[in-house]
């Protein structure tokens, strides 16, 4: 197996979960309430590890307030790695969070020179709109843009005066152990996230509640250094940050999905023609190198990507998953049937969605108020 | 003559002001238009040099919006050093600049550890109440706290926003080059007054406008770091900054004037005895060590604190400074009589001032809307 690396700002090899849950001192996700169970990121382990998610079950258990926070970095096209997040976001409210979803245009701005208007645009054009298709409501949502917090005035000076409080709270040697190389433009986009990510507890915003930070598995350094500041920061009565971690979803081809590589990833804007061209092409396939030696020998479900996108994503039936696993371990399944499974699920779900898409530009208003 | 050194955290040995002129690369206060003769700062050289000043006098001459800008780090009482920084504020404002005055409680929270409350506190009872006692205005006069800037969401988005962004235009050496050791804190405060000195020229304040920065002398470094910044910033298009410079008041002992050791300065809050006591027993005086020395040898009034301080502030009238500065070098006035003519003055202003600062009192909610 080739060694892995699981950093913010690289991530390779051949991931062990197990492992990381140990490096990183996370808790495994076990004995999840059944709501939980009904949603198919959770029934099938995509989000394998938390910290203090108990303070956000409590919440939900005795319908008490909670906030789920996460932050969007408006660059390249909305992808189906983007599309899980979303989900969970909208599973989130549905069971009663408080949604705040910022838009790190500050960071896009600092990390890659991209103009507060250019994430702007990516932002409603892409991202919003993705949400607002796959089922985010307006109501008990707030989304923002970092550069320009609140129309209200209290809101805004408390969420920046909170970024430049927590200042004292963190040295440059945490914030270069999360982000390697650190300049004065990170060292703020930083401490703009810390204050995304606790600002809802503050006395503008809901006053405090538990905040869930749901992240990818390489961006736990982030929430370490956020809980680290948490506890040193006196000058607020801050709660504990929850946080949950999602496995990397794979790229097509088996590696990263990348939003600079469009051949990585099935953007939530492909047509039929990309779909058909990029998972015939591309889609990593578990199956043998022979027709003859496939059904003889059977392939293998658990690398094929095709056959983890229908997990992860597409097949929420666990009879119909379990049959597709079975016949294609077995052999009765070809590789190019199991790829035609997908792209017809994908194609539907697609088909819909984009019609929804054109349907939620009208409401992106009600949103950004 | 002890070495000089002048950064803005140490000001020791006797200062050669024709030597800082040349070392910060600064330009001498002449050919003033004769509006700023008629101040007292100004015809007595305590303002003594200044970068781009051609600017403001331009739009002086023509009728164009400039503002002025200063910061107040509300520590301490509020002493006659402060109160001559007060007085050309109140000079500007009378030619017709826009006036900012931030409160750094921001900077006191991290340079001093005061919390934000303790600031406002002392920033209201101290400084703001002897601004308006002075002759402060509301018209045309914007007084802020770093932490709170605004009841205009859109003013507080911009500024905040200007910080973030002007992050980027900068190094970590650069803020050591400053700052001496740097923290986080720090530096966010240093990126605040950054954007405290560039915000009114935004479109969200005044437009661009010429902004003048009237400063101690120690303070030219953080006035460059901003220069640089500014040019360096393609974001906004700002205007270049202006700034003047002001020679130290020395305190009461000849030496540095010091918030923290009330003998070493005069208080706007003083009592008739305090001002007895502190100029008689501490005042350093230029006299001989004898009566009869002193009538035969005459004193030094160059180095006599209490002349200072009626050259500088409390004796308006060229012709009577000047009698008593050649009564005093002939031996003709001693010192005690020198220090009684400073001490009745005193006296007779304080008595005045403590009226105006109860009404002042009264009028602080005109300042802080």
């Amino acid at each position: 197996m080739a060694e892995m690396t699981v950093t913010p700002w690289e991530v390779k090899g051949d991931i062990d979960y197990d492992k990381l849950i140990k490096e990183f001192g996370l808790t495994p996700i076990e004995d999840l309430p059944t709501v939980f169970q009904k949603n198919i990121l959770f029934r099938r382990g995509v989000v394998f590890a938390h910290r203090d998610i108990d303070r956000i079950l409590e919440c939900i258990k005795n319908k008490k307030p909670f906030a789920m926070m996460t932050g969007l970095m408006p660059t390249g096209k909305f992808h189906i790695g983007h599309m899980m997040l979303a989900q969970q976001i909208i599973f989130y409210q549905s069971l009663g969070a408080k949604i705040y979803i910022a838009v790190a245009d500050i960071e896009a701005f600092h990390a890659r020179g991209q103009t507060l208007e250019e994430s702007r645009q990516i932002a409603i054009n892409e991202y919003i709109t993705n949400y607002i298709a796959l089922g985010l409501k307006p109501k008990n949502c707030e989304i923002y843009f970092q550069s320009n917090r609140s129309d209200d005035p209290k809101k805004s000076n408390a969420y920046y005066r909170l970024q430049n409080i927590l200042a004292k709270h963190a040295t440059f040697n945490e914030f270069k152990a999360v982000y390697g190389e650190i300049t004065p433009g990170k060292m703020v986009s930083s401490l703009l996230q810390a204050a995304d990510m606790f600002h809802p507890q503050l006395k503008e915003f809901e006053k405090p509640i538990p905040v869930l930070v749901p992240v990818g598995a390489d961006q736990d350094p982030h929430i370490r250094l956020a809980r680290d500041i948490c506890q040193r920061t006196k000058e607020y009565k801050l709660i504990q940050l929850s946080s949950t971690y999602q496995k990397f979803i794979p790229g097509l081809k088996g590696d990263k999905m990348s939003s600079s590589d469009p051949t990585s990833y099935i953007a939530l804007s492909d047509l039929p023609g990309d779909i058909d061209n990029k998972i015939k092409k591309y889609a990593f396939s578990g199956g043998r190198e022979t027709l003859e030696e496939h059904r003889k020998l059977g392939g293998n479900p658990d690398v094929d990507v095709s056959f983890q996108y229908l997990k992860y994503i597409f097949e929420d039936d666990d009879k119909k998953l379990k049959k597709i696993y079975d016949d294609y371990k077995s052999g009765k399944l070809l590789t190019g049937e199991l790829k035609q499974i997908l792209i017809d699920k994908m194609k539907l779900f697609l088909r819909e969605h984009q019609k929804k898409r054109e349907d939620a530009k009208k409401s992106i208003n009600k949103f950004l108020k």
